[in-house]
C-alpha cells in the first residue's frame, strides 16, 4: 500500500490540545467581553463571490486572495478578513437590524501572504463592530471594548497606536499630495517593519518630492507625548478644517476612553500609522503588546463610512476593531506562555476488566453529574500503562474499581491512596484536596 | 458608481444575531460536555492538498469537494468533514500526544451538495473522538458524550440509531455479497430518503440477485424492540464469528451506556443504519431528534479503525461522533425555537450630548465591572429614536444623564421611572427588579 504523506499546507498550522485549549479559552474571554459592551454575534460564509472581495482591502489583498471557480463556473473567493463580508451583511439586511448595529464575528481569515514567524496564510479573527453611526461615541466605545478584550487575556498592557486618515490628509494637503494618498499611506504603513529609507524610496516613487519625503517622515512620528504630538500636528494641518476636526476628535475619543477607566498610556496617537487597507476612512489604530513590541500588531481596526455603500444606496458607516489571536498566541509561545496549563479532565476511572465497566460508567457520570470532567481509561492495559498515561495528561485522581464494589483512590499530586463507595463520597474527597493544596 | 449586488453564494448562508447566538449558546454547551468527558480541542487548517482527503469518503464527498489549485501550484481542497483531518492530525502527532488520544473539534466543513431544506455547502461540526483505542468502552464512551450534549442543548429526546458495519457483512456474508460492500452499504445507506423501490433498483445493480435484495431488505429492519432486532439478526449473522461478536458488543455497548444513566429508548438498535462514507469499519450510528424525525440525521459516528492506517504505519484505531449544529438549527427554526431570547444587552445609557459623554461612559464601565452588559448610544439623536432603539434590541433598563450630575433610570418592562447617583445604586435598582420579575 502507498501512503499518503501526512502534511500541512506551508503557512497553515495544526493547534495542539494544550494550544488549542487557551485558544478557545481566549476566544470565550473575547466574546463575553464584546457581550458586556452590547456585540451580538452573526455568522458569515467563508466563501464569498470573488466580486464581493475583490478591489476593496488593496492591491495586496487581491493579490492574496485564494480565489478559484466552483464547480458551478462561479467566480468565488476565502475571505481575508471579516469586515468587507461585514460590509456586505449590513448592506443585504440592514432593513431586518437594529441600527445602530453592533456585531461581533470570530472566524477564520485567508491570506496567501509570504509565511514567516506569527504570520499565517489562515488564521483567526476576533471582530467588533459599530455600523450606523459616526462620531467620537462610537469611535470610543469600540477601543474601549477593545482594550477591555486585552484586560480579560491577562496579557498584560496593550497599546492602541492611534491615528485617523484625515489628519494624514491633511499632512498630505500641506504637501501639495493629497491626490497620491493611496501610494503614499501604503507605503507609509511599511515604516515600522521596513525602515525609513525603503519607505523613502517608495514614497518618492508614489510621487512626493525630495524634501516632502523628509517632511512627511518627520510629521508622521509620535514626539514625546501625545501633548507635544497634538501640537505639532496642530501647526501642520493648520487651515485644513477635515484634517483639524479629526484632530479634535482624536483628543475626545481618548478623554472618552479614558472615562471609562482605561489607564492614560493605553492610547498613545502615532501619526505613522496608516493601515494598508484601502477602505479606512477616519480613525486608524494598531495594539500592540507592551511585553512584546517586537512582534508587531496583535489588532488593529479603524472606521470606513464608505464600505458599504460599494454594496448599497443606503447610508452604514462604520467602525471596528480586530483581534488577531494566532499572532498573539505566537508571541506568548515565544515566551513558553501559549499553552494551557492542563489538557486533561479531574479524575480517570481505571478499566479493570470487562465486568467492572459497568460501575466504572456509572462512577464517572457521577463525578461529571456533580460537576468535575471525568473519563474512563477505554481498553483493558496493564494498570501501570493507565496509571502513566493519567500522569502524561495531568490527571490527579485515578479511581479503581475494587472487587468489593467500592473504588480505590489514588491522588496523584501527594501519592496518597484512599477508598470511597461511590461518586459523591469521591466528590467530596477530592474537593477536600483541592481545598488543601489549590486545584491543579 | 456600480453597485454590486449584496448576495451569497447559494447553499451559504448568513446567520443574523438572534440565530447566531443561539448556536454560539450551543457550541458552549457542547463544549463544555466534551471537556466533562476528557476530551480536548485540537485545530487543523480549513484547507489541506486534496491526496489528504480525496478518496476516503467515498465517491460522493469526492464529487462534493471545493478543490481547485493555489496560487503555489498545489493542489487542494476544504475539508468536507473533521474526521479525514483528525486521522491525518493523529498520524502526525502521534509521537507528541497521549494515547489513546480524546479530541474535539468545532469547525466548518465545505460539501458541494445540492442545496435543499437543513442542508448547507458550509456546516458548522461538533466532532468528539477517540483515537487509539478499540473495544466497547471506547465505543460506550463516545455514544454517552453525545447523548450528553444533546441532553446539554435542551432539545428534547434524542435517539442514537447504533448498528455496526460488521454486522451487516454477514448479513452479506449469508447473501454471497461479501464483496459487494461498498456499492451495497452506500445503496442502504440512502433507504430513509429514497425509499425501498430506488434501493431496491440500486442493490440490483450493485450485484445482488432478485432474491437477496429481498432479504436484506427484509433483514436490514429494526424490529418491535431491540431483544427482536437482535433475536432476528443473531439467526442471521450466525455462523460468522466477526458478525456474531459485533452483534454482542453492540449489546454490551448499549449497556454500558445505560450504567451511565442514559434512558433506555436513547439508543435503538437499527440493522438498516449504513453510513454513506467508505471509512467506517465498526459501530454507525445517527442521531436523531424525537420531536423531529421529519428532519433526518442530526448527527451521527463511528469506528473507522483503518483511516489513519493510509497516513501511517502506526495502528491508530478510531471512534467520534459528530453532531451537526446547522441542521439542527434549521430544525429549531422550523418550529420558530432558533433564535436566542434576547440578543441585546441589559443597559443602555443614551446620548444626552457631548458634554455629557464623559459621565456616561464612566456609568456604562461601572455597570459592566458589576458584571452586567451595558452600551452608551453611540450618537447625538433625538430621546425617542434611542428608546426605540433600545426597545428594539430587548434592552430592558435606559438611564439617561441629568443636567445636574445624576442619571434618570427607565424600566422598558414596567414602565417606571427612578433616579440613581451613580452606576452602584443602579445596579442596586436593576438587580431588585429582576428579583421581583425575573430576568428578561
Amino acid at each position: 500500500m502507498t501512503r499518503i504523506e501526512p502534511r500541512t499546507l506551508k503557512g497553515f498550522q495544526d493547534l495542539l490540545p494544550e494550544h488549542a485549549l487557551r485558544r478557545a479559552d481566549m476566544v470565550r474571554r473575547i466574546e463575553d467581553v464584546f457581550r458586556a459592551h452590547g456585540y451580538a454575534p452573526i455568522d458569515t460564509p467563508s466563501l464569498e463571490y470573488a466580486e464581493i472581495l475583490k478591489g476593496k482591502g488593496g492591491e495586496e489583498t487581491d493579490k492574496q486572495l485564494f480565489e478559484f471557480d466552483d464547480a458551478g463556473g462561479r467566480r468565488v473567493a476565502l475571505r481575508f478578513d471579516l469586515t468587507v463580508p461585514l460590509a456586505r451583511f449590513v448592506a443585504q439586511h440592514h432593513a431586518e437590524l437594529a441600527l445602530p448595529f453592533r456585531r461581533y464575528h470570530v472566524g477564520h481569515v485567508w491570506r496567501g501572504e509570504r509565511p514567516q514567524k506569527g504570520r499565517f496564510r489562515e488564521f483567526l479573527q476576533c471582530d467588533a463592530d459599530l455600523v450606523g453611526a459616526t462620531g467620537v461615541a462610537a469611535d470610543a466605545e469600540v477601543l474601549v471594548t477593545m482594550l477591555s478584550a486585552y484586560e480579560a487575556l491577562g496579557v498584560g498592557g496593550v497599546t492602541l497606536r492611534v491615528n485617523d486618515r484625515r489628519v494624514l490628509q491633511g499632512l498630505l494637503g500641506r504637501l501639495d499630495a493629497a491626490d497620491r494618498a493611496v501610494p503614499v499611506l501604503r507605503a507609509l504603513d511599511k515604516r515600522a517593519k521596513q525602515g525609513d529609507e525603503v519607505v523613502a524610496k517608495e514614497l518618492a516613487a508614489a510621487g512626493l518630492k525630495g524634501p516632502a519625503v523628509e517632511t512627511l517622515l518627520d510629521l508622521a512620528r509620535p514626539r514625546g507625548d501625545d501633548v507635544a504630538t497634538v501640537a505639532a500636528l496642530e501647526i501642520a494641518v493648520k487651515g485644513n478644517p477635515v484634517g483639524e476636526a479629526a484632530l479634535h476628535e482624536l483628543v475626545a475619543v481618548k478623554g472618552l476612553v479614558l472615562a471609562a477607566g482605561k489607564r492614560p498610556g493605553s492610547i498613545v496617537f502615532d501619526p505613522g500609522i496608516a493601515r494598508g487597507l484601502d477602505y479606512y476612512t477616519g480613525i486608524v489604530l494598531e495594539a500592540e503588546l507592551d511585553a512584546f513590541p517586537g512582534i508587531g500588531s496583535v489588532g488593529s481596526g479603524g472606521r470606513y463610512d464608505d464600505l458599504a455603500g460599494l454594496y448599497t444606496a443606503a447610508k452604514l458607516p462604520g467602525v471596528g476593531c480586530s483581534i488577531g489571536l494566532d499572532r498573539l498566541l505566537a508571541a506568548l509561545a515565544e515566551k513558553g506562555e501559549a499553552a494551557a496549563p492542563r489538557a486533561g479532565p479531574d479524575a480517570m476511572v481505571a478499566h479493570a476488566g470487562d465486568a467492572a465497566l459497568a460501575r466504572a460508567f456509572g462512577f464517572a457520570q457521577g463525578l461529571r453529574d456533580g460537576g468535575l470532567r471525568a473519563e474512563v481509561f477505554p481498553e483493558e492495559r496493564k494498570h501501570a500503562a493507565q496509571m502513566k498515561y493519567a500522569d502524561r495528561r495531568g490527571i490527579r485522581f485515578v479511581f479503581t474499581p475494587d472487587p468489593g464494589g467500592s473504588f480505590h483512590g489514588k491522588d496523584l499530586v501527594t501519592g496518597e491512596t484512599f477508598d470511597v463507595d461511590a461518586a459523591a463520597a469521591a466528590l467530596a474527597e477530592m474537593r477536600a484536596r483541592w481545598t488543601r493544596s489549590g486545584p491543579a
